[in-house]
């Protein structure tokens, strides 16, 4: 029994750290910000995938394979591109080891160097617009609408599990198209696509914006994205879809002929979402005791505990759960029916509590005479005696309202952690204490922006979609201000 | 019109590389040696992945992640293993780039070296070892049986499509056992697993059996193959799965706790098959019309193309082709109907042709007078007038016809192409003619071996499962030998 994990109230930073690590999601490698991502946090990525890969196809995405490696070159290309991830590069310079002479062992071989270094790719957008120069000549041939599932590496020097690793795996998107209109679009078809995926599957509420210049990816006329509210009142930027203009169309000379024959350059978008939505997953749910898995990305969606004494019980209860394991499968509920006779039932419930299993039943001695079973929820740990031919509707039930209970629970959360501020001062008080988003007014320069960063560590995380106009004056300068934007702290 | 495609029997290399980019599976990157996948090639990829994946998870296998980077210490830790990679390793030793003071533009910062240099992984035995040393305590514990889906390295100076490539996308299975007994069971039993995902998906017969040493895995004990034959008879190792016994173990100190309570070195396996897979499917089915698909790994089972005047016959046909579609989707075959104005209808039966679309349906006025559509598979070229009502049941056909067809027309070829040889003679007479496996005695030695290598460029591929004792004595050196072997050049 005994979990041993630490209090959210306690140390926030270290819960999570402690979580991700004991309900098996990921642990740290033996390479220097490299995580593992470990079988039961993978099946819940796999869950992750498999939603969004969906939603893709169905808005006329294909996927493909681009490789791994970009020439130095072809980073350089895009000049505020290649300085947003020159500091971070990991770069391949050699491609052979030998036994060194002199005894030293295994070592790299001198000669065979690379005439040119080549990128572990931080990011694809560079020798994929190499490819679409290839692939783009007509109009007939756009739009081109193509994403792809893969690693990327970025030196990141200070790491935590899932929420800022060196490797980490991600999709992502790079379109092209023959209009500016219909690239923005495209960029913001991705950005509903994305708080769609976040708030349906996930649970997690999430605020539409796009993001100020100085927040921009390197390289994206606009940048527009989804940020989520941890507990610990830090926001998350869960995902961001690019409008990147003709940048890389122009750097890379991607040109088409258009209806009259004429030749243009492309318009594009990039967008991605990565390992990093585990973190948003965790910390938007969980609790002191585990886990909270939402039921639609849960590996295991209920789980069976017998309470027995001695193997002919056992015998007993086994017959009666198998009809219902198999009647939930069949309805495609994933079930797993926990018969080890190596641990006790208060070790399992720990256990499947601390994984986040949605939907724990448990059948003892009295529910067998009694014909029911002991139904308990994750997310309120509730329980409820419930007879057997009730068991499967109730499930079914349970994994719509602990979906949608979860949401609304982090729903309130975030809406009661957006305060409205208009005082530097205050605003000063409330980021270290409360929290939260704050709704204020800002010059909408640089200087500022970055003012406010040094001095209280929050960033714009966005101007929200559809924000209404509300002439107003910052908070800092005083200077005039169309709308308010929406300051945090950030991970 | 016109796919201009060079015959097999005037360059069978050519009519490979040709095929491959003109069907759009895959094409060269700008990077020496990589490849990228397209859309089109990509989406049979996946249907690979899927089909084994599952075969994965009904076996008891879990997906998991580990770093793409090794560092070179943990390479070295098995002999026999690094000796294997070091040749083609890819090297990260630096961590940033930097803006040229001298004005060279972008080069790498020579302040940012690592201390230890990382490789690339080739494959992940090390860095997976080094893991389950801190997963592995008890009896408990095993087996562990975890596969993950990955890029990897290797610096190989010839590179074909799919066949060679520097990076290249596989599975590989990793597992721990309690016992020598259960490991290779374990590695038994994904051989076989292999074995019956290339004949009933890809419809490539294959042979199975076990390397000799110096074909066998760096760091293995015993590696079991799946050998396919292609139609220029040079064989394919198409899956290897590997027996390996407590090295890895070993090296990375992984012990665990029996049930006495004593302390004992784990027994694994690894195992993988890789995109490669696509070059035995372009080989083994294709023609000098383009691509021959099986209809179960097949992006588009039906193409529906309408042969019109106007655009009013073509809204007519429309009409009649729409429940078609359908239907054809409820019963989960995929359809594409091209109503493209853009081309001629001989224009889209080339196209569907080269991309090896598995039946092709065509409608114009007098199918629609008769209410028929003409129906055509692409593996026999055979068309047939359907009358509408047996359509759908005439796919349905098709599709478990065409994917039985190709397996035993590759059956056959492979079984005509089997030839027992007694002689060294004659068996660099059928080396160079007929080729195929030759089936010959071998006196069991690496030198013989390598001798047969050296002059013929013909290999063991492998000592077959279940191979018949027949004693006789080696081709070459006279000597005893206790059953035959399968020599082949191969790919």
């Amino acid at each position: 029994m005994g979990k041993n994990l630490t209090k959210r109230s306690d140390d926030y930073s270290k819960w999570y750290n402690e979580l991700v690590v004991k309900a098996d999601l990921a642990e740290n490698s033996g390479v220097r910000g490299c995580m593992v991502i470990k079988p039961y946090g993978f099946a819940i990525w796999e869950k992750m995938q498999a939603g969004l890969d969906k939603m893709f196809k169905e808005t006329g995405h294909e996927n493909a394979y681009f490789p791994l490696f970009i020439p130095k070159s072809f980073l350089s290309k895009e000049a505020s591109h290649v300085e947003g991830f020159a500091k971070e590069c990991a770069v391949v310079t050699h491609y052979r080891l030998k036994n060194d002479e002199d005894g030293n062992g295994i070592i790299v071989d001198p000669e065979a160097k690379l005439e040119e270094e080549l990128i572990v790719r931080p990011t694809s957008e560079t020798i994929i617009w190499d490819t679409y120069r290839r692939w783009i000549q007509s109009y007939r041939d756009l739009p081109l609408l193509i994403n792809q599932w893969a690693n990327v590496v970025r030196w990141e020097m200070r790491t935590r599990l899932f929420l800022r690793t060196a490797e980490f795996l991600w999709q992502e998107g790079h379109t092209a198209h023959a209009t500016e209109k219909e690239a923005i679009e495209e960029a913001e078809l991705i950005m509903n696509l994305y708080a769609e995926f976040a708030e349906e599957h996930m649970a997690v509420p999430v605020i539409k914006g796009v993001k100020t210049e100085s927040e921009r990816f390197a390289g994206a006329v606009e940048t527009y994205c989804i940020e989520a509210l941890m507990q610990d009142g830090k926001a998350l930027q869960a995902g961001t879809s690019h409008f990147l203009g003709q940048n890389f169309a122009k750097a890379f000379d991607v040109k088409f002929a258009n209806k009259e024959g004429q030749q243009e350059h492309v318009w594009a978008t990039s967008w991605g979402v990565s390992t990093r939505l585990m973190g948003a997953l965790v910390m938007t749910h969980s609790d002191d005791s585990g886990l909270v898995i939402p039921p639609k990305l849960a590996p295991i969606q209920v789980v069976i505990v017998p309470i027995y004494k001695g193997l002919e019980q056992l015998d007993a209860i086994s017959e009666r759960v198998k009809p219902l394991v198999q009647e939930l499968r069949s309805k495609g509920i994933s079930v797993k029916y926990d018969d080890r006779d190596t641990h006790k039932p208060g070790f399992k419930f720990n256990e499947y509590e601390l994984k986040g299993v949605p939907v724990r039943l448990a059948i003892g001695q009295r529910d067998m005479d009694n014909g029911t079973f002991e139904v308990a929820r994750r997310d309120t740990f509730e329980k409820e005696t419930v007879p057997m031919e009730e068991v499967v509707s109730k499930i079914e039930f349970l994994m719509e309202d602990i979906q949608r209970n979860i949401f609304d629970r982090a729903h309130k959360y975030r809406e009661d952690h957006i305060t409205e501020v208009d005082n530097y001062d205050e605003f000063k008080r409330l980021i270290e204490s409360k929290g939260g988003f704050i709704s204020a007014h800002w010059d909408g320069t640089n200087e500022t922006e970055n003012r406010i960063k040094e001095e209280t560590k929050a960033t714009i995380r966005c101007i929200p979609i559809n924000v209404a106009k509300e002439p107003g004056s910052c908070m800092v300068t005083g200077k005039p201000s169309p709308f308010r934007v929406l300051f945090a702290k950030a991970y």
